[in-house]
Formats: C-alpha cells, structure tokens, sequence
C-alpha cells in the first residue's frame, strides 16, 4: 500500500517539520518545509495543514522549532493582530521558579511561542491541548540546561504523534474486524490520515482492512460545501490504492438502494454523553438514509472526541458559515447575487441512528449512555 | 409579482424569437433573437433553451421560422454532421399529395426543417412531439396558399405556448391548495419557468400560492451535479419575488429536522403506471427524508409526464453521465484526477413515498395505479 505522510520531524532537535500542503490538493502534491515557528502558524492558519489532531501534532513540532538555538538570535514573533490573541507580557506562576537566566529566557520564548501557536485558529481544542502538554513537559525539567530541555520537547512532540499514530491504528483494527471482504462503505467528508497523522479514524478502517487482506469498494461523498469528500478522501485513498468511487451527496440514497454499500462509516467533531454525534454537515441525512435501507451507520472516533459535559446533542450549538461557501465555493458564482443561504457546518445524528461507535478502545454497541460510560471510563 | 418570458414570439409571420440565454444564468441576464432556424437549432443544442415543455415550444417556432418567405432563398440547412439524424432525401407520404409546385416546394422545406430541429436534442420527447403536431396542422391545409398555411403554423405553435401556460397554471391552482399560508416547502433541481413557457410545474405552486395571497419560504436545493437548483430555481424565485434559501443537497435533512419546512415539491421527467417517479438525482433521498420526518412529498408534472406503457420504476433504466460533471463542475478540477465516478442523471422514487401528484388535471392522492388511472382516463 502506497503511503504518503500529512507531517514529519526531519532531523534532531535542530530539524524542521514537514508537511503537505492540503490547499494545493487534489490538484497538486506539494510537500512545504516549516524551518521557523511563522511557518507553522502560517500554515495552520491558512489550513496547509488541518483537522484537530494533525493541528495539534503540528503545533507540539511548531514549538520545537520556537525554541531552537538559532531561534533566539533574531527570528522575532510577529506582535499579535488584531483579532488574535496577544502574547501574554508575564510568564505564568508554574514557570517563574526557574533556575538560570539561560532557562529563564528559554521559557520566556517557549512561552510566547506557545501563546502565539495558540492564536492560530483559537478554536481548536486540539491546539491547546498539545502545547499545554509541551508546556508541562518542558515544565518537569526546568532547572535541567536549555539543550536537554529542548530534547525533551521533541521527545514530546514526537510522543504525542506516535500515540495519534497508534489511536488511528487501533481504530482501524477495530473497525475493520467489523467489515467483511468485498463489501461497500460509504464514507461523508475526510475523517482520513490527511487530518490527524497518519490513518485517520472513518478512513483507518479501509487501510486496515486493506492490511488484513480484505478489499473494500468505498463510496466517498464529494461533502457539499467545501468537498473535503471529492478533494481530500478520494485523494487520500486513491494515494493509497483503496478502492474509491466518488459520488455527489445527493447521490448516497441512489447508491444504497442498488445495494452498492452494506455499511456507511464518519468521523466525528463531538459526541456526547448518551451518543448523539455532531460531524459535518450531511452526516445526518445519511444516517437517516442507511437506516431506510437497513445498513449498519458507524461512527469512529477517538476518546477524546466524547464531551461527556454535554447529556445530548440538542445542547451541542450548530455553527452557521459564509455563504460563499455555497455561492463562491470554487472559482466562479453558481448562484444569484444576493440570495439567501442557509449553511450549517454540523448536524446531530441522534444515537439512535448510530449502529457503534468505534474508538480507539474498542466498539460502544449498542450507542447509549451506560455503554459510553462503560468504555470511557474503562 | 415582477416577470420574465422564458421564450417568446415577436410580430407575426415574418417575427422572430426571442429566449433567455439560460447558459449566461445566473449571472447574466441575456435575451437572443434567434431569426432563422440555425439559431433556434443551436440554442436546443447548447442548452440555451432547456426543459421538455421549452424545448418543444421553442422548435414549433423554430419550424416557424424555416417556412419564412426569407428562408427560400438562400439560408440553407447544413447537412447533418455526424451521430445527428440525417435529413431524409424524400418526402413522407402523407405530403406526397400537395397541390402545385410552391407547396411542394413549402412542405419539403418543412419536412427538412423539422427533421434538421428533431436532431438538436434527439431523446427529448416533446420536441418530437411539438414537431409532428406541427406537421399535422400543416398538412390540414395542405392545397391552401403557402402564406396560409404559414400564419396556420405560427398559430399552431401559438396554440402549443398557450396550452403550456394553461397546463402551469393549472398545476399551479391545485397545488396551492394544498399549502398554507407561511409554511416552509423544500424543492430540488428546477421545474420552473426556465423549463416551461411560463410558471413551471413544481414551481407554478409557488408562484400561484403567491398569487393567492400566501407567503411561502423555499428551500432550494442547490442539486449537484449541475446545480439547477443554484443557477435557475433560485434565481426564478427570485426574480418573482417568492421568499427563496438556498441550501445544499446535504443540509435537506437539517432543514427538516429544525421544522423550517412542512412540504416538499419536485418535478418529475418520467411517471410510471403505477406512481413510481423518475427525477433528477437527489429527489428519491429528499422523498426518504421527508418521510423520516412525516413531511409531505408531493410531485407536480403534467399528465404527458406519465408514462403507462411502463408498469413501474424497475423498468425505468437509469442513465449514467460524464464523470466530469461531477469532478470538473465548478470550473476547475474538484477531486484528483483520474478518481472513478459515479454519476446517475436520475433515481426512481417508489410511488408509497409519494403523498401526492398534482397535474393540471386534478390531485392524484393516494397515488395508486387505480386513482392515476382514474385522473388519466377521466
């Protein structure tokens, strides 16, 4: 199976991160290197690089390079604009017991390096997350030198990738143990290796159904409006010499009707407590469409993507968006000037729907509070 | 309510004329005299002119302009190219008995201007309909002045708009009844006014519901691949001022499920003896929806749309299309290249998804194929 990698670490703790550039896809295959920390928050910024793990991968390797010797003569962080967050002016109380100057100024920088990460696409829990846990990482051995803290955070980095590395594997397996060879799966939007970094969690269970052996004939919805389906899942799996046919999404019902595919699998933004999903726009119609033609609906997704602070979907907010990206989408007006637009980003699939849930822990079924809470606290 | 003219005649015998540019929509709002029949032939062919009931009114006039005393001499009808119906070489029977040498020379001209119009758009079955209807009104006048036969032929073509407007707006009439005043209704691709002379099928609901003095709020669906619902319907509505959103095929679902809509109503290309309704692709899943969420899923289509020689949807064989459509629709490539498509023109809705059909002679409900034998026969 040919491969590709959505981000890789070249070199030691003096390296650089390298990754592909999604906003040239599908068109062109464009690898850019991120030799300062601007690379990076540029190209989270403007999505070179996307979806929630590969971000926060992105950003753990973003502040491996905000710290690195060359990057304390002369390489400045931008001030913050307007609308972002500013740098903070002090350090936090957990860093102002540090040994030396020399640590000192290191956590200054690793401070605002992190803090103007951050500011990046605000967001995105995932961010947050990994350069927080570098932080605390970096945090354990404050009064070590600079170069052995510095080694620590790549460590860092790289253990926060491995373990998204190894989530999407277990995913992949579990999800694939419940697919027989030969059969068609539909798949909405990319849950793929493009936006975490490496198999994805939906498109994990084609590579690692692929790895068992069995062969898969995978329907891609083109996901209306930014076509993430069309652009980034039909690539990826394509690169990947899955069996992939692309379809319009108003195509799905047409296509399980002829018996085409015997299991429909998304990802995942939110789930909550008693299984109502929240994922891209689209993913509720077809849940509502595979149950009208009896065909298992799975969602995968990592742990980390159940919100057990929220007891159901109705409390999950639904984002509203531009309506260019209806109108405008791709090069040329579709539609009248000054129309009326309605564009939700998200839908709720009530847990009713939800055939399983495959994390990376194993498979939730049935989809109800009692088996989440089950699995989740495990 | 503000209007515009899909198709229409200009003067008398010696007129022309005069259609929407639907290939500048919607962007550009462009009207073109088409004043010989070459004209008329390249707007059927290139889609200026769209949508069977259009279409068929558009090469009446066009054989119209065939016979205009300006026509004998020297406007000449180029040879068929290849894969179009060749003109034939001799003249059918039933115009074999024409009196002198001017209507010999009048019906040939017909016969071949007719054949050369047939081969615009060779499946569409209202332009063959519209020609031979034509024809007949002709031939009743067979031994009668050319200059007689001429303004029967423009007043047959005239009989043919009129009878169009009247059917829309009879679909119109019986449909509006069936909405209530502020009710949100859904629509897909376009059976609207662009397709028709005048107000439409699904659409004349709309616009005879406004007449009626009640305020409806349409959902449009945008209707991939080729967005009729983006580029025409909305606009059309718009134009007319009914309250139109635009939304993609993907986001239906949502829309139902928020109550912004209490009815949903499309066209229909072909209706089989026993309700089953072939459509543009997309309209079986919005019927799944709409029955998920207990909306009503009416059909609006003239009584020339069914089709009794076919017992059901099985029969009606699906026809597959250019996978550009799909991959290249928006001006520039949206999926890698090379990726399999899948691309059904049209899904076949079961007639037990269907609340009704409403066609200009009356509300076929429950739809059976005992009550559409009924309205048919009555």
């Amino acid at each position: 199976m040919k491969t590709f990698q959505t981000l890789h670490w070249l070199g030691g703790v003096d390296g650089h991160l390298r990754l592909i550039d999604q906003t040239r896809l599908p068109v062109e295959f464009v690898e850019i290197d991120c030799r300062d920390v601007q690379a990076v928050w540029e190209a989270i910024k403007v999505l070179r690089v996307r979806g929630a793990p590969a971000i926060g991968i992105a950003a753990a390797y973003g502040l491996c390079l905000g710290v690195q010797s060359g990057c304390h003569c002369g390489v400045a962080i931008p001030a913050a604009r307007a609308g972002e967050t500013p740098a903070p002016q002090v350090i936090p109380g957990q860093l102002q017991d540090v040994a030396g100057s020399e640590q000192a100024a290191f956590f200054r920088r690793l401070e605002e390096t992190a803090d103007y990460l951050a500011g990046s696409r605000p967001t995105a829990v995932n961010l947050c997350w990994a350069l927080e846990r570098m932080k605390q990482a970096a945090c354990r051995l404050r009064n070590r030198p600079t170069t052995e803290i510095a080694a620590a955070l790549l460590a860092e980095a790289r253990a926060i990738h491995e373990e998204d590395r190894q989530m999407c594997r277990a995913i992949g397996r579990h999800g694939a143990a419940l697919l027989r060879d030969g059969q068609g799966v539909l798949t909405h939007c990319n849950a793929g290796g493009l936006a975490t970094s490496d198999y994805g969690t939906a498109l994990a269970v084609f590579y690692a159904a692929a790895e068992a052996g069995k062969t898969l004939h995978v329907y891609a919805d083109e996901t209306r409006p930014l076509l993430q389906g069309a652009r980034l899942t039909a690539w990826e799996l394509q690169q990947r010499g899955i069996d992939v046919t692309l379809i319009c999404d108003s195509m799905a019902a047409q296509v399980m009707r002829e018996d085409r595919v015997q299991a429909v699998i998304t990802g995942a933004d939110r789930i909550a407590a008693n299984g109502d999903t929240a994922n891209k726009i689209g993913t509720y119609g077809v849940a509502l469409l595979a149950a009208a033609h009896k065909i298992p609906f799975y969602i995968a997704a990592p742990s980390s993507t159940f919100d057990l602070s929220i007891a159901g979907g109705a409390e999950i907010p639904i984002e509203q968006r531009d309506p260019r990206e209806v109108t405008h989408g791709f090069g040329r007006p579709t539609a009248p000037e000054g129309v009326a637009v309605y564009n939700p980003a998200f839908d709720v699939t009530p847990a009713a729907l939800i055939t399983a849930i495959i994390c990376e822990r194993g498979v939730i079924r049935p989809v109800t509070r009692e088996t989440i809470a089950a699995m989740l606290v495990a």
